[in-house]
């Protein structure tokens, strides 16, 4: 599964797809349900495949918790967004202090918020709450040079991994990853342009808002930096030369959750091009995805296209931090409700369809 | 706003639209959020829609609930449907043992269930938290007579608004409204047929679920019902010749919702037929309106667009019940929450953009 080619030493991952033999079981529960067969639609198909992975058909979600991967850019300060980086960490320290959409959202939601410095530019001292995982002050631009170097990879995917772990090991079994990171639509842009080849025109948005001058500005640059690096296809290469610290972290926290059998609610932009990554090495992992919105910036319909996913919800949000995956999660878990509460036809003595 | 030639006469609302002056206001606060401008999409639309129903910067949605019609139709046994009409009163039972999927998705997003019995066709006797508002035991088939009579019309118009005062006198400022009656998908469609000119073949679906005989059964069944009644262009007709009980007493309800500036979770295609025929006699009523999801019932696109309404989920559901509502109603509690939880830049010390 991995690239031959890749020249550093990606920690290996076992990420086996789950048994589907509890499919028909899973199945006969759904359509013995007081609802006409089918009725209830993509909910059906959630309940099924979140039984699947736990291998159960009383599933449940423990300790629903999104973590916040936070890290800077070089390529934000090379023109491409009209936020200074100072913006990553101040909205660092608003998730700290509760006060961010994501809080809201997670705690209107029943999820928890854990925040990560994957390699902000800034020195928070001992402050309480951050998990300190920080690679860097940011990365280099990757107009000219890479954005990181080969070990600063690893550490980011053994890092990511290491959070789920704990997680998974304090009870929780259902995971949402969020990103926060001035500049960070430009390295997903890239992302997603080099692994799957789709035109660089149609994965650039509009990121927190550009204007038209402005995403032309940003679509010239992110060109220049494209024609700087040619072709690359090497996995390493593409994620060294483009990514964030946050975005790689991301990955090998995916990557981890797929391994543990987690369910993984997937959120945006940002996200999707992190798990682009983690399947273009491990395409097992599509088992565990949930894809929780279509996102309003450009590239991501046809990314999630790409990725043979189908969002939950489409209401224009394009904000990153988890957001979507927090507003979706309702979702996920009534399907996992209904399959465990509602009433059979016999236990609630209703006719079935002649 | 009435139709001139109405024969019958239906209770008078006060329906007016809220005072849009306050939509600066909010629209200030909700681009002072720590997010870039739009960025949380449609959750700003509804956080904003609510504001201005509410008249304040600090909305809250207190004991939202969904109230549940059934009925029965007279239509049900001339073959278009292959469920047994029992299963309409078998289902009021799984609804107060809690069992069906809207007791099940309105624990989980914290509704309150109300259960009326608008017109079914079964003696319940004295049973705890049934609302008895019985018209009559199921109407008459549409085939060749109305459905109705005049004063049943009445009567359900009178007891729906009843039951939203009850309601709102207790405290409630947020609700929506399912239904249950075997066969009213087939009196769903010829009221959108009556009602928006657009033609059969657009407004049948496949209801429960049927096969494509069962489809081309049904088919047949409305277009001779269509045919006997021949054009009819009264409000009062409309409803008496094709209308249930359960969404006739809807329709009232609605009506008396919007009066008293209630936030209304519109949920699918019963439903919407219900808020049509609300519509065509108030069209102020689509200031209270949200459009929570959209079925996979075949109409229901045709009619959401016809209704200007876009809904906020489309997940394949086809349940009715109020279920679509109730899965969506997460997302409007997070809309709400974000508006009045969310810090602003200056409180979060967020640097906007430049």
């Amino acid at each position: 599964m991995r690239d031959k080619n890749s020249k550093s030493i990606i920690k290996h991952f076992k990420i086996t797809p789950p048994d589907q033999t509890i499919d028909r079981e899973l199945q006969q529960k759904i359509d013995l349900k007081t609802k006409p067969l089918g009725a209830l639609g993509r909910l059906e198909q959630l309940a099924k495949q979140i039984g699947i992975i736990q291998q159960t058909l009383c599933p449940t979600l423990t300790s629903p918790t999104v973590v916040v991967f936070a890290g800077d850019h070089g390529i934000a300060l090379e023109g491409v967004t009209p936020y200074p980086q100072a913006v990553t960490f101040q909205m660092v320290m608003n998730f700290l202090n509760e006060g961010a959409a994501i809080n809201v959202f997670s705690r209107l939601n029943g999820l928890a918020v854990k925040v990560v410095d994957a390699g902000v530019n800034h020195d928070f001292g001992e402050i309480e709450h951050l998990l300190n995982y920080k690679v860097n002050k940011g990365t280099h631009s990757f107009l000219k040079d890479r954005a990181m170097a080969s070990d600063e990879l690893n550490e980011c995917i053994d890092s990511g991994s290491s959070i789920v772990n704990d997680l998974y090991a304090s009870g929780c079994n259902c995971i949402s990853f969020g990103e926060m990171g001035i500049g960070n639509t430009s390295s997903a842009t890239l992302l997603m342009h080099y692994f799957t080849g789709i035109s660089l025109d149609d994965c650039i948005g509009r990121g927190t808002g550009l204007d038209d001058d402005g995403l032309s500005k940003k679509t010239s640059i992110l060109k220049s930096a494209a024609a700087n690096h040619g072709e690359i296809t090497d996995w390493d290469e593409i994620m060294q030369t483009f990514s964030g610290y946050e975005m790689a972290m991301m990955t090998g926290a995916m990557l981890q959750a797929a391994e543990n059998k987690m369910i993984i609610l997937l959120d945006g932009f940002i996200a999707s091009t992190a798990y682009l990554a983690a399947n273009k090495l491990y395409p097992e992992i599509k088992n565990y995805i949930i894809a929780c919105h279509l996102s309003d910036e450009k590239g991501h319909r046809l990314l999630l296209e790409y990725l043979q996913l189908s969002p939950l919800l489409n209401i224009g949000m394009r904000l990153g931090e988890g957001t979507g995956a927090a507003v979706a999660f309702p979702i996920v878990k009534t399907a996992v409700g209904f399959l465990n509460e509602m009433a059979s036809f016999e236990s609630a003595g209703v006719t079935n369809k002649a």
